[in-house]
């Protein structure tokens, strides 16, 4: 099928490029007939605008980026809702890019959305990701960005997270208090932000109640749920005075159960799990979970909110502007003493 | 923070805006001396070609699109990972967007990208949709298209699916065999053709059976979880006979866990379930849960080969493409005898 351009309508009706263009534009330059008669042909034709060569015209996309870890992650699916809902009341597009929590992809990413390509951003930073200089580079150019939930400290910027120091406090010593002594942290990466103030939490609330802390008993994961089943498998053979688990991240509080599983060990009569996590089905598992649960969805509309707050009045955004929501322990029978 | 343009390069280097740009572009009418500077002077100031301009220019984008239906589902985030594998060997970008399975947003979705916004789309259909005309309008214009899951079987391309009749009849003969007599199928739209294939596997099994097939026994649900639930509530009160469900997609099997905990209906002992489902943990469930799981990464990555090698031999998609792959019956505790 023939391409419908500005050309072919400009063959059609005897008119100038130009004209024509000026015409779908609604410009004072043209009158009311010819307009009208460009309008039905072009309507006619299915004529559609280049999206780039009109971006290009009007500088504007009206359309946010958002940057994330995974995709298979009850937060993010929850957070994704929550911006779209925003995004979608002021008109917006979302582009939803995944990094696979892959510092390599991130960088891609942000290179790729450098050159203007969205109005801003909202972004999650990649648990791999130790240096910032792609996202300072990419801040540094056009989009607006604001944070969520992974916060990278390097940029001077907005961003929306959860009371994540009180939240590993609150899961840690709810499991003191169901009796457990030897608690083992599961993180992601120690560099994250969000992962810092959860076992700063942790910490502290050992100390508070004359526990040591044992680096030992602390297990970093990553992306592969498989990998990091055996991981826990062999911290709990190497360490069977383990009583508890505080996952901080949803699917390692999954690959917690399935490494219980394995190890026969019963839970909560022999080691006591709680995880931060959104999963739908946390009422339903064998037995069900306790966790941290956090507002996600609200999370992921504050976020939107302060991003198309400033892309509308073209205003920067300060690091003032951040946003700390509450997180929620849902005790289940995963913590019951 | 001034943005760095052509015209200011061309401005600090005493040059023309063209001599900037073909330098830019390695033109051989430019001199490597002046290639040189220019160049040098951009990377200082960390220049960055508008994407929408240097897209024009090059009228490529190395872009697909993924339109989905719902980002809080199993089979779609495993088949999003199967699709960026493929697409980062062949290093194109994946935009991901979500039409919340509502008619309105797929349409604004897809009027976005008619204009060239992306050299590919693979596309599962949301489950609102009646009416194709905006698929037709998108599929005449630029982009090619290849279904996943979902088809929409008005737009002549290929698609990729699994075997839903087979997997709809064997989900029922597993039922039938573990001596259910009153089945319920829970679906998610009529209209779909994958739910329509499902149904039509349960309806042969019944046959097949000698059991009759009651239209009061087949509810549709919609992307509310709760509403959901409350639903099938409501049909388990009256019809109290049901001794068996068969949900034909993911979040309908677990509102009937929901519903059968709330009324105390014990699965497997009263109420027998299977559910097409790709979750993770569908073997932690309270009973664990019998499920049709579907080749979902494997789906994703068949879909984008198709894709990628027409847009990279510019050649049409032919529906002699379509591939079907097989689902897979796991048969856990929630249909045991």
């Amino acid at each position: 099928m023939n391409e419908v351009t500005l050309k072919r309508l400009a063959q059609e009706l005897n008119l100038s490029i130009a004209t024509v263009s000026r015409a779908l534009q609604d410009s004072y330059e043209v009158s009311l007939q010819t307009k009208m008669r460009v309008k039905a042909l072009a309507a006619e034709l299915n004529y559609e605008p280049n999206a780039y060569a009109s971006s290009l015209r009007r500088n504007i996309s009206k359309t946010i980026g958002v940057v994330i870890p995974e995709v298979n992650n009850t937060f993010f699916s929850l957070a994704i809702n929550g911006i779209e809902e925003i995004a979608r009341q002021s008109g917006y597009h979302v582009l939803i890019y995944i990094t696979h929590d892959e510092y390599e992809r991130e960088v891609a990413i942000t290179q790729y959305l450098t050159g203007g390509r969205v109005d801003g951003l909202l972004m999650s930073v990649a648990s791999e990701s130790r240096e910032f200089a792609h996202l300072q580079k990419l801040h540094v150019s056009k989009p607006a960005i604001v944070f969520f939930d992974r916060v990278c400290q390097a940029i001077a910027t907005a961003s929306v997270t959860t009371n994540d120091y009180e939240s590993g406090y609150l899961a840690t010593q709810h499991l003191i208090e169901a009796g457990c002594r030897h608690i083992a942290y599961l993180q992601v990466s120690g560099t994250l932000s969000i992962g810092r103030l959860r076992m700063q939490g942790y910490q502290a609330a050992l100390r508070d109640h004359d526990l040591p802390y044992e680096e030992a008993l602390v297990l970093s994961g990553d992306g592969n749920d498989e990998c990091n089943t055996e991981r826990i498998i062999k911290l709990l053979r190497h360490r069977p005075e383990i009583d508890g688990i505080f996952a901080s991240v949803e699917h390692l509080a999954i690959s917690s159960y399935y490494a219980c599983q394995t190890l026969d060990r019963a839970i909560p009569a022999a080691i006591k799990v709680v995880g931060f996590s959104n999963l739908g089905v946390a009422a339903l598992l064998a037995p069900s979970l306790t966790t941290i649960t956090q507002p996600a969805y609200e999370m992921g509309k504050a976020a939107a909110g302060i991003l198309l707050g400033a892309i509308e009045k073209k205003r920067a955004i300060l690091s003032a502007q951040s946003v700390v929501l509450k997180s929620e322990l849902v005790a289940r029978r995963s913590t019951a003493s």
